[in-house]
């Protein structure tokens, strides 16, 4: 896991830029069709990104996990709520899962906003 | 995969009873802290069953899943919107994803009411 | 695991016809690009066949196995060669694999000219 | 998972033979250290097949699930030990695991002398 | 991975001070649960342990290798006997729990007694 | 992941080096069956280096990925081609691969030779 969440975002911004100049068109493709994945639908965004975020913490990605729970932040949701969700992860998941909701507590203090 | 969703649910008791009345505490317990996890808290019922649904899309498990649209319909969530989810489930999860996406679909037929 | 091959394609193409048909644009843009990831492009169409039946071994999915293999030997590859894929798959999987990979020789039965 | 521990048993012994039969050196040497893993060293077998069993219900396996419990019978392991391991792999795995806990109390009922 | 086991102990107490502070209700019982899996049962705390660290290699979690590799320590394992579990974990789990292994042998050495 | 090559071409050297002398023969022999997977057969080595590259990657293991890319540069294959292959494994194994798809960009800066 990157070590500030400044870190993260720039690794993630470079290599995104990275991707996308190495012209492969699938990829290209990919990466816009994950974002198109969270925009309003039948689902709001708001509950799309906090099943980004369960769908992650299950799977065991940090830097996912990272990802959707600053998203979460910017969408609204608020430390409680991400926390029941990932209660449901951690369940569903299993103790193997308990590393990463340790991390993603971590990250959670480097985001403002969370708990006002 | 249970052939019809009364095989499902059948099985499901049956065996749930038999593994109560092996008087295991931590089974018990488990299955108690399972239920309790989609009980209403900082996130309502209806999103919970939700990220259950879709946690368990992107692991794989058709059951998982068979229980979870059951249980998102009994919630009101409707076809639509399960669509929507399963469709975060499958960008989050890949095409490894899609045979459990079908069986959802052909599964969702059994289901009175997520099209009303 | 469907019991034939025919069973296998009547199902698949069955659903596949009902998820096209719930109208999700996500979902049908998923299943194009799906299809495009194995179109030629700097690795050819047979080494990407390839590439999907080990990735779906090791994700230990049948459905997938079976449409990898059905496509491997479409696009000329033999038996030997596919098995030769399958050891990959077991090495870097572990013996987790093995009930699929016993349940790929079974499937390899069913497709005719892999011997040729 | 085969209908009946029979069937198991018989497509096992069928399709490891076609495999062997193959003359893929890989394939062949893999079998014999995975059956070779299990043999005494500084653990006992009877150690093994309990670890084998807890790796393959956190991997969720049902046939191997099948197998470890079948094997752990034999070395000498009763029902309540065999359940009181899969309540480990319940709470490192999740309630994923469930359907498979549950088909291995299904299983358990087709194997005689484990509550002896 | 922590780079040192001190390290990995001081952030695993911090977080799980933190996470126990939220006061969710879920998370603390899943967290009781966890370590009541592993407290003498009709198997002995030693072989849960054991268990422990095997579900946690094919799941491929350094943290939990390191947990588990330093509880069994503390309930008498011994190197050998660690290794032959990691072995079994290797099998099951496939080349791919390799990188896991090079870290849990590189995490024995900062575990005193276990050659003893 | 190690944060050069160097790194981690040292650290895999060093910790095989400690596995080995563990004298666990399971150990020596998985060892020595894994690096035969990828020897010349029915399919030749370059092509089961790009398969392993996409278990690997599918699979999620950084370390995984990172020596086969360096291998598929070794055997001849091209920035390009490794691009196509890693696009099979984003499409197969959906945005929680895209992490590591990132990383693997990275490294492929430290890998001389893969645009000539």
């Amino acid at each position: 896991m990157a070590d500030t969440l400044s870190e993260f975002h720039k690794f993630r911004a470079e290599m995104n830029e990275e991707i996308h100049s190495s012209d492969h068109l699938g990829l290209k493709r990919f990466f816009a069709l994950d974002h198109q994945a969270y925009e309003p639908g039948p689902l709001p965004t708001n509950t799309k990104e906090l099943l980004g975020l369960v769908a992650s913490a299950v799977l065991r990605c940090d830097d996912c996990i990272t990802y959707h729970i600053v998203r979460c932040g910017e969408v609204g949701w608020k430390r409680a709520e991400i926390i029941d969700a990932l209660n449901v992860a951690l369940i569903v998941g299993g103790s193997i899962v308990i590393p990463h909701v340790r991390r993603a507590f971590a990250r959670m203090r480097e985001i403002p906003g969370l708990d006002s």
